[in-house]
């Protein structure tokens, strides 16, 4: 290409940065990373970093959140481009987010690459975040709200089977409220999504709950 | 910032593309440029162009629309992110997409800066457009339809004051089917969007028609 269209048309930096959302203790947790480098060295980050040539901007997010954390093969969905011209102190970069729910796991992520440290923070205390990574999350938690009620996507934070208490929870961390079992109960049957295992989990004394498993995971359901 | 710090990132072009449907003739119309430039010069396209250094993403995509089109004000929301490696031949270049309904436009809109001519084509009419614009139309088309169940995007799409039969023709139109009026008129309502101006509108021998406006035209609205 020539250097008069070069010229004309500066090129910003791209990243890719990734929101991971769990739920565990009770509480909305996400996925935090302490950067390793300049800027913002020591401070808590999204995990992210560079587009390389010959990868596509999912290839991107999916690489560069394996490397910080070994999370790897999580459904990641685009959430939105951030490209304020000052967002970043080394020189414009545009930064495409991406964002991910994963049911709780057993194991820590890890720390590698650019990454110190790897943690997962309840979202009502999180330390100070590096950028503009706060609105980044601000828009995912928002989105994540608003898809809670048209979609299945709180079935992500769920393991492959699980109690109708355990769906009612998920909505009640989220939506930070509590609500009503019998309706709750109405409502997400009536969504269609949920399959009955036929299979039963026993917890002490309690009468055992029925397992489910949701038909699809990452289908977009209207609610009628 | 240092050369190894530059050839370790290396920097695609970024550019907004721009999505505009509108309704005219019973027909959902999209918003086209003719390139003036290579590549794909004499061919259809978006609206859109490079990211200056100091503007955001948004305000680029703002000032594409106004150059090659002359429209301008208008509400455009971030669609999606396009990165594909191969999607430009001139280099690697990723491009934010935005989206717009508008109301149907007494005056066309005016080619100016790389565009030679600008036309609205029916959506089930369309030239074959220029680099992956399909896809970015087809992404837009689908977002549009999907919105249409669960917020008040429709409004966007008719003047200030509607009939409800106008609002039955949008829906109709976008969702490519017959609807029910009576049922139309009772879901339109309970979303409760809708503000009756008290006025009326006549039309040659049938009864009037209520006129009414949409309570507030961008704001999410969920279906119970």
């Amino acid at each position: 290409m020539s250097m008069e269209y070069r010229y004309k048309h500066p090129h910003p930096a791209v990243t890719t940065d990734i929101v991971v959302f769990t739920i565990s203790d009770g509480a909305l947790k996400l996925l935090l990373i302490k950067r390793g480098q300049e800027p913002y060295k020591g401070t808590w980050a999204l995990p992210g970093g560079f587009l390389e040539p010959n990868e596509d901007l999912s290839q991107c997010a999916q690489r560069e959140l394996q490397e910080e954390t070994r999370l790897q093969n999580i459904y990641l969905e685009q959430l939105y481009t951030f490209g304020n011209p000052e967002r970043d102190p080394r020189e414009r970069v545009v930064s495409v987010a991406y964002y991910a729910l994963v049911p709780i796991m057993d194991n820590l992520p890890v720390a590698g690459s650019d990454a110190t440290a790897v943690s997962w923070y309840p979202m009502d205390k999180l330390p100070p975040l590096a950028f503009d990574h706060v609105e980044i999350v601000n828009l995912a938690q928002k989105r994540l709200l608003s898809k809670l009620n048209y979609t299945s996507i709180a079935f992500q934070l769920l393991p492959e089977t699980f109690t109708l208490s355990e769906v009612q929870t998920v909505y009640e961390i989220v939506r930070n409220e509590k609500l009503d079992k019998r309706n709750f109960r109405k409502q997400i049957t009536k969504l269609g999504l949920l399959e009955d295992t036929g299979e039963l989990r026993r917890n002490g004394s309690h009468r055992p709950a029925r397992l489910y498993r949701a038909v699809c995971r990452n289908k977009v359901q209207l609610i009628d």
